[in-house]
């Protein structure tokens, strides 16, 4: 526990620092919010935000738009911005946001505060590169998040991950696993923002999507759609592809197929064996899924049906 | 003749598209605009171009923003807008920019007309692959320029341009290049809106610089700082570099200095000769001049110092 | 014609240097072969492939081999090697490969003069950059091949083939496409030693491969087996992928099934329209097919099932 | 000590594999060998060498070969083959070598029994991601290597190597280095096959590389030559570049002048701080470190003067 809070107090300076310069320099006093705005575009939206901002005294330091269509497409934008006592001001600019965003302009917000990182649990199962790669970018300060449970279905990795002083929770999945979600609700309803499955290999039901009320971002070992289920390297193998890649996505009912996040490939050869494959794809699933959760979590994505707005630096 | 006028009128189509989502769509009556705005950061800026658009009836549909500090750096954005009648309304919104933006807020300000397509002309020495991917690629309507001219110091590509229907001029380059400078003046002073050096393998002079009034695009083919001036390439390969790579910049007085646009590199090995390397190397630097030059052409690039901010999608 | 033949001259040193260093620095007298040899594997094959050059006074220049496994799997070796008067020693070295090679070890084997360049015929439709980026290369002497003839279902690029001195045959494909292809027979069976099909969106018959008795490379547009069939970059967009590819494949009886020569991708985002997914996968998509090209007529590659080995440099 | 054991026994088992398809299924009795071979190049070589393998009983199962020019150039080979009893057969096949490959052509060569892993120790200081990354693969079987130590001029990384079992030994280096480097020496001399720097940021003297006995690999955070020396991310940051880079090369007395093992980069924009890039270049540079120090200890590398031939897959 006392290593958890020593995390917490070191990754504070973090979650200030991890939106890049947008975020640096500032005091202790200053806060750092960022804003989320999407639905159907019409002219003055950029205005309308901004003008609301810059009325509650922040100053803009990072925008970014994107309109599907000149006319008659869909909008989102993110806005990061300073202002000094973000937490007393946000009400007030909560009720702004609410009437002439929401009410006038027909289009959803959400406000974040850098202040509250993003509380994370991470699924894993038997392999650790996924598992090691996001906890060793958390104790480095890269990813502005508080990592609060691993939760594993096997108990091999218990070791790898008590350097880190996150609490490891064994729960085997057995045929009915109903069982094993209700453990999970418990350990993490309310308790999350967010559920990372770090090669988890186990489906999560509809129902368990439902309760746990925050997003689950999965990390799937191809090229999506590209072999699609299960053992993709052997098929990538079999089909004899010259590149293997992973897809990090946002959990959905249908296997596989909800919005994409991001996606990278590696360069194989005939020379490669499956377990040739298994090993460089490795080092690109843990790519993928750590700037996949690194971009959830500075709140860059915005989900437009089955796709994903990213808005990059 | 003939033919560039038929390119001309086929191309305007292109310029129109050449934004992407940002300028499709649009009727023939509908204007897009790009603004660039640079100077030193302050609260608001955002805020107030947002509103000096709105005002004169703008829709904004795309905004890119970038300060170097949170506090007391350097600010520029880029914004694209529609405007019915650009055109007409040009003089009253540059007259509000004048006093709001470069008055009131001390910054610099440059507004672009999507219908007016930036004038190139394109040095060449001896080897095309730079020069006719350029040409290609206006001819396939990806790059929103008009090609003006295409000017070599020797005469060898004369028969590859004649298809593109574009002027080609020999002006030959003795020891004192100040003649062939003076004849490049009378050609493009006032009529250019950019120059590329398309492996135009000659120095330009700072007097050139200046007289010309237009930017000037080169491709170095290295990774520069790496293998700075003549030969990169046996100078890589006698090095036992892994990777080789092409840099374009702004020319400015001093060689292989002035602010770098894009860079990129191939893979080589033990096993690539010198000739090897310039032929990998020849993928790389007509694909990283091509995206300069577009960009460039695209109100993407704001100089700051010696480096560029440059605004993506 | 006359243009034909003196791209036919100028070519010629071309094939000598288009090996790299292996080939270099001969002179006119000595010849440079290359051996490919494949099947199943057992000890011994190395030492009696090189003995059996050795012995006819060849100097081998390179040598790669691939063992699928230690015991008991395929093997596939390729060689060059130089050799005064190859012709004149080809039918003695022959013999003994025959009954040395494929008589004692149940190998099959080839032997490639590259004095002798491989004959291409190269179809398109009405999209210009793969059919443009091969005749570039091979006016630039980068591919070791004779290009015979440019075939296609539509007029619209005799204009673009025209400076290259190539052969244009429109050969329109209506409803019944067996006529189409009894004219392609005609015009190239036996007289050709490769097909390229070069962006050319027409399915071929089993009945064509057969008859035709060279080989078939096609360019599909996306990273298979994604997005295998018509409108990749339609239902790529739809699925809201981050990357985008190209896949060079020999061409089967089965659509976008055959072996798998080279693939590579492109980055690509939310802001990326259909269109933009079109224009930047044409790079990748000239990118590989002129690659896979190059290594089939380098000998590079050895079929085995339904995958490749491709012998790297 | 028992954790040391225990992974030195299972890591027997990747040393098999490492090497791919080459070393798969073998069983305890069978040996796996590699042959280096180099110098000037003449006639014959490939096939003298393998005619004294086979004539051994060996199996070749990997072969790759390079020579600089056709005539004349400088020669180099790596073969893989299997041995029943390789380290029985080692004295005559060694003899043999020596009389036939040295006396007789001239040569230089190495023989590597795959059954004997390479001792490696590890250089570091403060940063972690090079070491990491080190002992990670080295846990997963991915390096065929035995990690004996982890040496450190600072005592901050104690606690992240303790869960790996592996000795850490802090030496401080303080102005005058001679007696830090005669400690290093009372540690490794004659007792190590490879010394690794992951970031050790010291420089090492030309008496130690001497009194070593052995190789020194270092990771560059740069892509050399550009940026040689200190602080090559805020060097980076202040010329402008698009890409930052990390080299891998061998250590000798010339700084960050050895030869290039292997190079790599990653994309940077303006929005990235030197933060940024530092957090950026980490990733790359633990990967092309690691890719490094695996060739290196698969016996893929040979030294060709200030270059590196790589033998790829």
């Amino acid at each position: 526990m006392a290593g958890v809070t020593a995390r917490r107090s070191r990754a504070s300076a973090a979650a200030l620092t991890a939106g890049g310069p947008a975020a640096a320099g500032l005091d202790g006093t200053t806060g750092v919010g960022r804003l989320l705005v999407q639905g159907p575009d019409r002219p003055g939206i950029v205005s309308a935000v901004s003008a609301v901002l810059t009325r509650h005294g922040a100053n803009i330091v990072s925008l970014r738009q994107h309109s599907t269509d000149t006319v008659g497409g869909q909008f989102a934008q993110r806005t990061v911005f300073a202002l000094p006592d973000l937490a007393a001001a946000r009400p007030a600019l909560a009720a702004d946001l609410d009437r002439e965003i929401a009410g006038g302009l027909g289009l959803r917000w959400s406000l974040h505060d850098t202040a509250h990182r993003k509380r994370v649990a991470i699924f894993a199962s038997r392999t650790d590169h996924c598992l090691l790669d996001l906890l060793w970018r958390w104790r480095r300060r890269e990813l502005p998040i508080d990592v609060t449970t691993v939760v594993a279905n096997h108990p091999d990795l218990a070791a790898e991950v008590e350097p880190f002083g996150i609490p490891f929770v064994h729960v085997p999945v057995t045929g009915d696993k109903s069982e094993a979600e209700a453990e999970h609700l418990r350990l993490l309803a309310g308790r999350v923002d967010l559920v990372v499955l770090a090669r988890y290999m186990q489906i999560v039901s509809a129902g368990f999507l439902q309760r746990l009320g925050a997003p689950v971002i999965n990390i799937h070992h191809s090229f999506l759609p590209a072999f699609i289920g299960a053992g993709p390297y052997a098929k990538a193998k079999d089909r004899g592809v010259k590149l293997v890649g992973a897809t990090a996505h946002y959990v959905t009912e249908d296997l596989d197929e909800g919005p994409i996040i991001e996606q990278d490939v590696v360069r194989v050869s005939h020379t490669d064996t499956v377990q040739d494959l298994v090993q460089k794809g490795a080092d690109v699933e843990r790519a993928v899924l750590s700037r996949a959760v690194r971009w959830h979590c500075e709140d860059r994505i915005v989900v437009d049906g089955n796709q994903t707005v990213v808005f990059g630096r």
